[in-house]
């Protein structure tokens, strides 16, 4: 199976403009490294990344997966492929980080924490973003608690994130 | 986006050669119609249409999508190009048929029951195999209840299918 | 701890008043019984079976339990002592069949039936009241496949109800 | 209806002595209070205060209530009333959450975490410990995002929780 890459991170309100931009270069790049990307389908970050990866040269249908708390797929937001509306509100959360093979985290208030949490309890791999602030910053390095250590990847730049996710995939 | 199949019916227990091979069959058109197909990513029927679609002439990378009860992409059958790993147990179906645009079920115990009776809550159409026994024969044209009505629609055969899908998507 | 009963069954529209006053009477007695009382919380069978346990001359504090498919309590009927707000949606309804030690059906539609095959797949038995139609009597007697057996139990009056929980319990 | 205390923080592993005889005697002032008292069922610091809850001299049955990530009643810890098997993993932190009207934390690792930023999105109050460390400590007077504010409320003996409690419900 084609890996799949977990995008989490700040939402509408509190994705500014270089965050956007940023978000827009990975999802380029991620789509042309022929990773598919899992998104929780709503804006900010999560739309930035899926619209990078819809408009790469390299986009291949398919790749755009948005796991949706609603039960509509209308509620996703316009660069989406394949849209997986579970029903289960915030509890969605859970279900992206399942479905990713690894995570990248940007920017992100208290829904972000809360991915980064189960995504520790679960054992994944999250490349936490410094750059911009947000949770994925202040827990970049951190181990969590006991049970697992050095999940939480630090890195500040694309190429530094695509070189990440060969070594690990 | 790409319509999506929704796929379900008898398990590995109760499926029986002859529905196997129609299952595989169908699977092989449904992708050949372009459509993708989603299911509980386990045996019988749900493997059937799996192993049918991904071998067809006309298969495309990343048309076969599992939505599994538990944690781990590793629970799903061979023939899975997207695997949603939920942790919800039987809690799943719901997302099953939430994804899905349209329903074929195929014999089926309790479990294709539960799945019929959230298709019929949630107002989505299933085409109901009348072939094979099982709640998908005995429910086949029935109303379920006053919410809603005609949901439910008896085929036999797989040219049937198809044309039912077409008329509908 | 204090056996629990789960009620499942017709909503709002679909209770008639010969349903309702049948419910009433089940509550007062099942709570006299000493057997707390859980539902989905909301109107027509589930609201009579749990205004009847409160009204119940025997009634003890926090035996009217409601599972709750939205995030609120005040969604809840108001004979209810402990509300729990699943946000799950219909799919609380798992919730329900594994709270309770033993259910009892009466009438119901395809939410009912969601709720019976669940039963089933769980291996909880449900006494069906075969007196109201629905699918608590069509189910009542059968088997739904070959997972389980004899767990839909006929039963037509409150007596018989009492007894036969008092046999299983 | 009776107001209920959601319980999170430190699991068996975490779970010093001293952390557990604050939360056995903190149990014991719940009930003393009348308040239900909510919490995953498990052990350690959900464990201390059920069984201070139910040693009480004041204990009413019906006053311990455990959420359950399982199916099944028998993985609850030994002080539980009402055991709710939710069948839905991790997952059932949210329903925790829901069903507190307010919520204590005490130590915590990962899954603390994540109960904290769920309190946090459902806009839910927590009184944060500040004496045992873990994520309670850390978190304890800090806003997540900007969505709500001034829901992590630092608080450090029984008294104080008590206090505090009461100047809320």
């Amino acid at each position: 199976m084609r890996p799949i890459i977990g995008i989490i991170g700040s939402g509408d309100n509190a994705c500014k403009k270089s965050m956007y931009e940023f978000a827009l270069e990975l999802g380029d790049r991620l789509v042309s490294e022929g990773y598919r990307i899992v998104s929780g389908g709503k804006g900010g970050v999560m739309e930035a990344v899926s619209n990078g990866g819809m408009n790469s040269e390299n986009y291949f249908e398919g790749s755009i997966i948005c796991i949706l708390p609603g039960l509509h797929k209308t509620s996703a937001n316009k660069f989406c492929d394949i849209a997986i509306p579970t029903g289960f509100g915030l509890n969605r959360n859970t279900v992206i980080i399942n479905t990713a093979d690894i995570l990248i985290a940007i920017g992100g208030g208290s829904g972000t924490m809360s991915e980064i949490s189960f995504a520790w309890q679960y054992g994944k791999k999250v490349l936490c973003v410094t750059n911009f602030g947000g949770w994925s910053e202040e827990l970049a390095g951190k181990n969590l608690d006991n049970r697992n250590e050095n999940l939480l990847i630090p890195v500040s730049d694309i190429d530094e994130i695509i070189e990440t996710l060969r070594s690990f995939i």
